[in-house]
């Protein structure tokens, strides 16, 4: 194909399916960070591109709170939205389809496809609800270690992701150092803000405050889809910038002759966020909701290595990329450079970029031609490396 | 008294109480920006120090969102714990009562005595809930100015408040420029971002979602206690600063022992914003929550001077001291320096400082060596103005 003839901005993955890993045995079903023991556990995933014949060139991508395994591509000819990583993930874009065999999987405690608090409990043939056992992002990791395993693969060309995607990949290259020859880290952080696990708490207590919620049993009844709405306008605040925010919405009434009138949203910003709540709970279960912001709460790559990020990354063997957005207030900035400095000093090898935008921590799922290149060429180079 | 005798760092502006102001005729009852009428009106008001002979030493006091009249002194000899603005007003502090008269009134659509939401609504006979009229900054600023008038003063030596307390000043010196002879507006704004209008917004939905709020009819049943305390937990983040709640809390648990274990809190900071919550439901109606942060969200200068604060404060005569704090993310330094832009612009007199604090938009509550030399130099110095 000539240059001429090739369009990368409008190339898609295709069609792609999701398929199932259900694993128990062998050894023994997943043992958890808390000690208490999972199985059977089934990992979502779906897969595009091509795996190469010495199985050297998959990337795994690891995705955020709310995201899934359906990361490219579209599930069938009808289907209107793309994945949720479409704008990187294709044909000649940064996670170039022609040339990397993609996996991504929705990680444990999920609710689309893999075994969460909604899926049913062997022991009970109910739904797990709070029975279900804390998870981490080291569990997460874990779990697809044994789907990475399944698929024969040995080594991972790269691990990738952003915010909790972010934390899984860095986890992945502490955890199994010999699986992973990069990682690239987007808008992320070696633990959250004490901000951000108050934002998440409030998120929390909106759920928990829903009567529905009901102490997390509500799977045979009506589903808290008020608390869980709140709980995600709270969170959709803290991924846009201020900056953005004000020229998305700035004070524009959303119906002005009527605004003071009656409890309905007056403001655009407000309208916008309530239609994102609304949204949001067709699609996603309450209880993970909990479970997963207390996973990423939890998250401290310090916690084993006594409060030293030096040492955590001390037998890391992975090369980075690792990406901030200027307007990021979730995963500011200095976090990604505590990485950085802590690789650094390891003599560990590192790129790193900080992209002015104005797109705060949602940067990372928007198009943006500098976050595009650097993934591009980031793993360009590693796969060159690979074939060498 | 000698310098030495006098410790101005432990005086108090003694046992205050609070009065009660009611108004309805004359001329007539409050006409509120919205076209409505409201009367009678009651506003709940307290007064520390003396009113000179010529009544050229009045300071008015504005409060916060959730504020009231009680800003100095205590309730009484076993009350334990002063007004919230004790820090800045008593005999030698900021605001020092040896030499001004200061008056603090709870604002109308308030819970703290005032004329609000919970009030008996004399067509009914019942608490006014949703059919209390909707109420402005404008209004709150002309219910005080009848309260002023009541007092025999013709001209205020200066209004200061910070946040909502520094959007009422600010209207004070547009409103009533003959008389106001200074403002002093700390951490405030001409209109507050989206950003902020989307936290008011999740703030009321929490209480929205609460099934005891029952569209704010529950004065004679259970109150909305965990809407309430979860609006308020939302608020307390935005006043923290990151770096604040970084050094304060970090990432450090609650009970180690038992984190991840079950769904109460885990970390210090979900603790702490929920004590705050349950404190705050002690003393607040979820109603005034509604109607104040409406308030504070359609506050906005620019609306009638046609989209511009330069014209907004054409005809103000008042001399400013305008400060923000850096830290201030919820009414950032910029916000600040737009209304010292517009003053300039007009050649108005504004004195400006943005104090370095990691206390983000609390600063203006807590001790602070520079805010209180500020405002005690500006005041002096007003002060010696109108005596000439």
């Amino acid at each position: 194909m000539t240059k001429k003839e090739k369009e990368p901005e409008h190339t898609s993955a295709g069609i792609v399916k999701t398929e199932y890993f259900t694993f128990c045995e062998p050894p023994h079903p997943l043992k958890l960070s808390s000690g208490r023991k999972l199985g059977p556990i089934t990992l979502a995933y779906e897969t595009c591109g091509t795996l190469n014949e010495n199985k050297s060139n998959a990337v795994l991508i690891l995705h955020a709170l709310s995201g899934d395994a359906h990361a490219a591509g579209y599930h069938s000819e009808k289907d209107k939205s793309p994945g949720w990583w479409d704008t990187y993930i294709g044909p000649g874009k940064a996670f170039d389809t022609d040339k990397y065999f993609i996996i991504c999987s929705n990680v444990i405690g999920g609710c689309s496809g893999s075994t969460g608090p909604a899926s049913i409990n062997p022991a009970t043939g109910k739904p797990y609800a709070l029975d279900f056992p804390m998870v981490t992002i080291s569990d997460m990791v874990n779990a697809q270690k044994r789907l990475i395993d399944h698929l024969g693969i040995k080594k991972l060309l790269s691990v990738a992701g952003g915010s909790m995607g972010g934390m899984q990949a860095l986890q992945w290259t502490i955890s199994y150092p010999d699986m992973v020859e990069s990682c690239i880290g987007i808008a992320t952080s070696a633990s959250l803000s004490a901000q951000g696990i108050a934002l998440n708490e409030v998120g929390r207590q909106a759920i928990f405050n829903d009567p529905k919620w009901n102490s997390g049993n509500y799977y045979e009844s009506s589903l808290p889809k008020a608390g869980l709405s709140l709980a995600r306008m709270i969170g959709h605040i803290t991924y846009l910038s201020e900056k953005h925010m004000h020229e998305k919405f700035g004070r524009k009434f959303q119906d002005s002759a009527n605004a003071g009138k009656d409890m309905n949203p007056e403001f655009m910003v407000e309208s916008y966020l309530r239609h994102q709540g609304v949204k949001f709970v067709e699609r996603f279960d309450a209880n993970s909701y909990i479970y997963i912001t207390r996973a990423i709460d939890h998250f401290d790559l310090r916690a084993d290595y006594g409060g030293s990020l030096t040492a955590a990354f001390e037998n890391v063997s992975a090369n980075y990329l690792i990406i901030s957005f200027t307007t990021d207030w979730l995963y500011p900035t200095g976090n990604s450079k505590e990485i950085v400095r802590a690789l650094r000093v390891n003599g560990k090898n590192v790129n790193y970029t900080d992209i002015e935008t104005d797109n705060g921590h949602d940067a990372f799922l928007l198009p943006n031609e500098l976050l595009e290149k650097n993934i591009k060429n980031f793993l360009k180079s590693e796969l060159k490396k690979s074939e060498i």
